[in-house]
């Protein structure tokens, strides 16, 4: 068949929408009619050419929304019709990694994914002219129709918005599950986020859900203040406005009885090595516990004394915040649906195809938090 | 009174032994006589000049096995004849850190410790000239007899030889809980540990005793493998044998089912910070542990790509292996007598306090797993 697609022709160039071919699912796959998309700094880090393992020309975008339009041979977790959200991080159930209850990170097709191809080696869309075009991150949702491993569409209900829900497909799972799944927060702790991006919004309003007591923003951006207030942001620190924002958070944590200080939780959602050592150093001595959820520039490395750790901090990470896609992914979705998350003022522009490059601008000038593709 | 300790007069210079006058306890003190203590390497440090918080004159020790003298006014948890461990960790069980059962590393009376003197203030230790000298640790067990705060002895059963137990004040109780404390090891584990000296063979019979399936041992020097076998080591690596240990440790647990490899914990017992970071890297992708316990070099940093963390290895680090000191050391002692675990073949040398220093040699040129001084 024949879609509309934004092409990544090559690095650090706009996306070209042109009509492309794309061929029906093979054994164990779906072909998706994409609803709508959001655009990821992910994309763009890839598009700027900044990611070494970037390949071009490819189909970008990962977050996405849309319903199974066929299915292939061998498929029966989902049928045409079915709502479903892409998962970048599949999750096959029969993996080592799956089968460990240890982690998210499947790994049943992570190589030819890094490839961008489909697990049997080959890529489903073609130029008019019949040359290859890549798939991206097994999802390649700027284009309007795609093919996907069956793995990797979470079903999800269908009274549920695509505009809202396919950012669920990266962002709000990202921050949310950095908050549930990999820090564990309990009822009552203190929590510091740094960057009050997409990301950062959505690990405040994880951290509003898990019953945090302090919830302390940090961002060099003060426009961005109003908007984490909304979403649960209980205290701001502009780092331009303090000596140390290490010592600084270690005094606002302090209370009468601990004059140690130190937040129980720290979260960077900037991607600055820089940061994300702050992150760690302002965790409490004794059990601190810092998640790192930003991606940082090819080659650059966090360092720290060893001491830190020593006496008790802990430093983890987190992909797509731990959530294992096609388990935990539904259950998000029913979470906004029920107002315990909120997404729409996060959705601050919307955009057809046509005008994709529009939503790479707007994140260049810090002007969206999440622009969405309509088809 | 009056007691026989050995005095680290100065930076770099041998321990002088010599009579010192020793006040009694005050309020929440207890005296206790020094039976036998081991000589670690963080006496090592302080006494070599390495680290920056030394302080001189000072009475080194905090390896220590005794019995209780006399107790000063208000202390209710041992008695005069109670057989005891002295805790540089101590366990208070009322401040903030004890409280929040996240920690073990007790805050009440840091301060004080740091500055080589009891809680209030003042040291115990003078010369017979009346000048003061400093406490270390809050243990100084290079001194016969020593005053210590209630809340830093750790009550233990008398059966037990003190010139055996003195080690699980230090070293067995840093090994073996950074396994079952910090790590949470759990049965059919695959672990390594970097350095097979005193705390390496320590960790290894920990992972024994919690049921590790593959324990790998890495050490650069291939004198230590005997014992390290002995303690439950499966598998020996020299590093001076291969290109790249962490690809090495990384072929070595893969199974044929699991073609990630890596392993599930990983330990440094060395101090080097390039074998910290090592340590970390070769853990398993999506779960991986790896615990810190070696002191590095004042100024030293631990450095990695952050992607090593959000591919889901957590890093994190232990000090006195995350015991509680009152609490968990007397069921290490239970442990040492039921024989769960093995002390004897550790202490290779005994000697007296007046060839204490031939303890320090032994330490540098690396005969000795551990010197023990009897008094
Ligand atoms: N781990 C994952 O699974 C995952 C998934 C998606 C995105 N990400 C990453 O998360 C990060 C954040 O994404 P986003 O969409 O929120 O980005 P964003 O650009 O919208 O937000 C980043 C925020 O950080 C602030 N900031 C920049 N430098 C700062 C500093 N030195 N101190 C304090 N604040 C600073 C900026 O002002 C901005 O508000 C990115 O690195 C992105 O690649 C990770
Ligand atoms: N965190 C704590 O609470 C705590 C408590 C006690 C001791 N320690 C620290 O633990 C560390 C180990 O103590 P120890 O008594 O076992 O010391 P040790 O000197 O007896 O043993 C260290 C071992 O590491 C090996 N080694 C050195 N460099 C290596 C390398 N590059 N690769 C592989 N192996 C290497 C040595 O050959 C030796 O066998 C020290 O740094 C000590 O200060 C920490
Ligand atoms: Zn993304
Ligand atoms: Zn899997
Ligand atoms: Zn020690
Ligand atoms: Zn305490």
């Amino acid at each position: 068949m024949r879609t509309r697609a934004a092409v990544a022709v090559e690095a650090g160039k706009p996306l070209e929408v042109m009509e492309v071919n794309l061929e029906g699912p093979k054994p164990g796959e779906v072909l998706v009619e994409i609803k709508a998309t959001g655009i990821c700094h992910t994309d763009e880090f890839t598009l700027s050419g900044a990611d070494p393992e970037g390949l071009f020309p490819a189909i970008l975008g990962h977050e996405g929304a849309g319903v199974v339009m066929e299915v292939g041979e061998g498929v029966t977790s989902v049928k045409p019709g079915d709502h479903v959200i892409p998962l970048y991080t599949p999750e096959c159930r029969t993996c080592p990694s799956c089968l460990s209850q240890k982690t998210n990170l499947c790994t049943s097709i992570r190589a030819t994914q890094g490839q961008g191809v489909m697990p049997d080696g080959t890529s489903r869309f073609t130029t008019l002219d019949g040359d290859p075009i890549l798939h991206y991150m097994g999802c390649s949702t700027f284009a309007n129709h795609t093919v996907l491993p069956e793995i990797a569409v979470a079903k999800v209900r269908e009274d549920a918005p695509f505009d809202k829900i396919c950012y669920i497909g990266c962002g709000v799972t990202t921050g949310i599950g950095a908050v549930i799944n990999t820090a564990k927060v309990e009822i009552g702790a203190k929590a510091v986020v740094f960057g009050l991006g997409g990301i950062g919004l959505n690990v405040i309003q994880g951290l509003r859900l898990a019953g945090a007591d302090m919830i302390i923003g940090v961002d060099i951006n003060p426009d961005k203040v109003p908007m984490a207030e909304h979403f649960g942001m209980t205290h701001y620190l502009n780092p331009n406005d303090v000596d140390d924002v290490v010592a600084e958070i270690v005094n606002m944590t302090k209370t009468p009885f601990d004059q140690i200080g130190g937040a129980d939780y720290s979260f960077d959602a900037t991607g600055n090595v820089q940061v994300m050592r702050a992150a760690l150093e302002c965790t409490h001595r004794g059990w601190g516990v810092s998640v790192i959820i930003g991606v940082a520039p090819a080659g650059a490395e966090i360092s720290t004394r060893p001491f830190q750790l020593v006496t008790g901090r802990v430093w983890k990470g987190t992909a797509f915040g731990g959530a294992r896609g096609r388990t935990d992914v539904p259950q998000i979705v029913d979470w906004y649906m029920d107002g315990k998350i909120e997404i729409d003022p996060m959705i601050t522009h919307t955009l057809s195809l046509d005008n994709i490059n529009e939503g790479f601008e707007l994140m260049h000038a810090g002007k969206s938090i999440r622009s969405v593709v309509v088809y």
